[in-house]
């Protein structure tokens, strides 16, 4: 298969040495240095979620542990809140309804960042928890995640936050922030390759957990505790993913978090710098660190400006995913990417909207 | 981590131009390209299963792909048959249990292979699906899976199987021996890294599929098969897991699945004579190819031998699960062991008998 340049918003480039933590031979995941693994790792997650509470191994991709969160702090006919300000918000309210869950939606334009007043005055009595998109992936924009936990706290609902695109780029401290299930996955700020996510629950939200009666086994989290306490998982995990992992989280300890976000806040600044430079308008008010949507000119069809980058030079970005796929591009800023890769992306950019005129 | 020789039943050793594929850099998933990787790979895979139906990749430990044909078959108060031979067996009813679905248990004595006409006459008007489990891997016996499809096929009810222990290791024909519904995971006999999991789904299956009530949503079979029309997963999936079952997939068509089942059948005879060579007796009159489960004498505890093989002799094999955790030790055969490990097994395993008489 073609090697394109990783620009998009997961899968993402990967560091050698870690990469090379693929192809390692498997030991067995039932013993107790395995397990001793298992908690390191832990530690280092909670490092990342910036949590003293336990974080969960899922082995899934992001959308199993949202429904993980789902499943777990909810009962049949419980009422929720949901933000939806794009795809990502959306799934919420999909995993929701699916089980049954009644939904009060706040639809958000594409492109604002949610007014967490506007939050805070539709959680009524009987919500259970609130659902939230730290950084709309479908066109990267975060979320005032500090002011909205600091309202949701004083509530009786839970604050249940998709970190996907956001954890590890934009800054987020669970903990501080009162945010009281956090998720995410390896193939985003973690720049690992997909296939594990993770969940973090305060004790707030384990006292949902503990009443939830939906149903639920392969993502059942009382059986993630309860295995967590001594290292391990309810099920076989992907073991040479969480080798990965390790290295990973080795190195992000060694950088230090506030290290790494300010990489990917550089990054993100240089790249939008760049595009305003090339008369290309960058969306909202709130643009996050990992993922930069750009409306391209009227005269162009982004589906097609994604095209030609990938087949003809090489660089792999991405149409906003459903209606907007002819009119906006996204470019990940995740993982071994640097400004000379962001350089060589303007470049191909500018050639693409000249040779367009 | 020290790494011993495995001989678990899952996770193996694996070839080494199988495990480099783990290490390679990623792709971008949602292009022609990587469809075509993902279609390659269900060809693949129905080579495997014998079928000519399609095979769904899902991201998640063989677990998932159980609680996968659970919540797509039924809906809430139907009623199924489940034949619980061990803790694989008992897994079967967990799931059904966990959704509501009532459940007709078949409890078959330790290392006894279940009666095929004791399903039939099981069989009554209302029961909706038989789970069977093609080889319990916490003993190693397999059932004959080829007369219970012929007698479950002219019933209304499907049959449903777990072969994560049995695929690519034991015979196993799903179209013509009438499986409707088969899963298994890469970890075992397919000797990849743990993180994948399939199942493939007949007509017959496919139509309470098209009526199933339960909530569901990552493991939402209808997503998946409208994705896989186009070679794509409703989820990001584990790329670099595909990269490693695609080389895989392609020596096992250069083998072919005959040899490759004879060579597991050879691996298996050699220890099971060693064994008994030794005064151990192997469990059951209808072992498996993948997992040999044997009883060790009285004055051993098994548990103690399978510390004394991993701790002092780096080889890893398993106690049995549960129970008879200090009775039963289980040698897996998967993967890239050949004759001369099984020797180098059978040499300590001789050597911890004799010092403990």
């Amino acid at each position: 298969m073609k090697r394109n340049l990783l620009m998009v918003a997961g899968p993402t480039e990967i560091e050698d040495d870690v990469l090379a933590y693929g192809a390692r031979p498997l030991v067995y995941n039932r013993t107790p240095e395995f397990s001793e693994h298992i908690l390191k790792i832990e530690k280092g997650l909670q490092e990342l979620f910036v949590t003293k509470n336990r974080v969960f191994i899922l082995t899934s991709s992001g959308t199993g542990a949202m429904e993980t969160a789902v499943v777990n702090l909810l009962s049949s006919g419980d009422k929720v809140l949901v933000v939806d300000a794009g795809t990502f918000g959306h799934r919420w309210f999909e995993i929701a309804d699916a089980y049954g869950v009644e939904c009060d939606v706040i639809k958000v334009p594409q492109g604002i960042s949610v007014d967490p007043e506007l939050i805070r005055s539709r959680i009524t009595e009987d919500i259970k928890a609130v659902f939230v998109t730290a950084n709309e992936t479908s066109v990267g924009i975060t979320i005032d995640l500090k002011k909205i936990g600091l309202l949701v706290k004083d509530t009786n609902a839970v604050l249940v936050v998709d970190a996907v695109s956001s954890l590890g780029s934009d800054p987020l401290e669970t903990d501080n922030w009162f945010c009281d299930v956090v998720i995410t996955s390896t193939q985003k700020a973690l720049a690992l390759p997909p296939g594990l996510s993770f969940i973090t629950v305060s004790d707030k939200a384990w006292s949902l957990v503990e009443k939830s009666t939906l149903p639920k086994y392969y993502f059942n989290l009382k059986e993630y505790r309860a295995n967590m306490l001594r290292g391990q998982t309810p099920f076989t995990p992907a073991i040479s993913l969480l080798f990965q992992l390790g290295k990973r989280l080795e190195k992000l300890h060694e950088i230090g978090l506030t290290e790494t976000i300010s990489i990917q806040r550089k990054k993100s600044l240089y790249l939008r710098k760049g595009c305003e430079r090339l008369g290309l308008s960058v969306i909202g008010d709130s643009p996050s660190n990992g993922v930069v949507g750009i409306k391209v000119p009227e005269h162009l069809d982004a589906f097609e400006v994604v095209q030609i980058l990938r087949k003809e030079h090489g660089v792999e970005i991405a149409p906003s995913p459903g209606e907007d796929k002819h009119k906006v591009i996204r470019i990940g800023m995740f993982g071994a990417i640097d400004l000379s890769d962001i350089d060589k992306l303007l470049n191909v950019l500018e050639g693409v909207l000249s040779e367009a005129m």
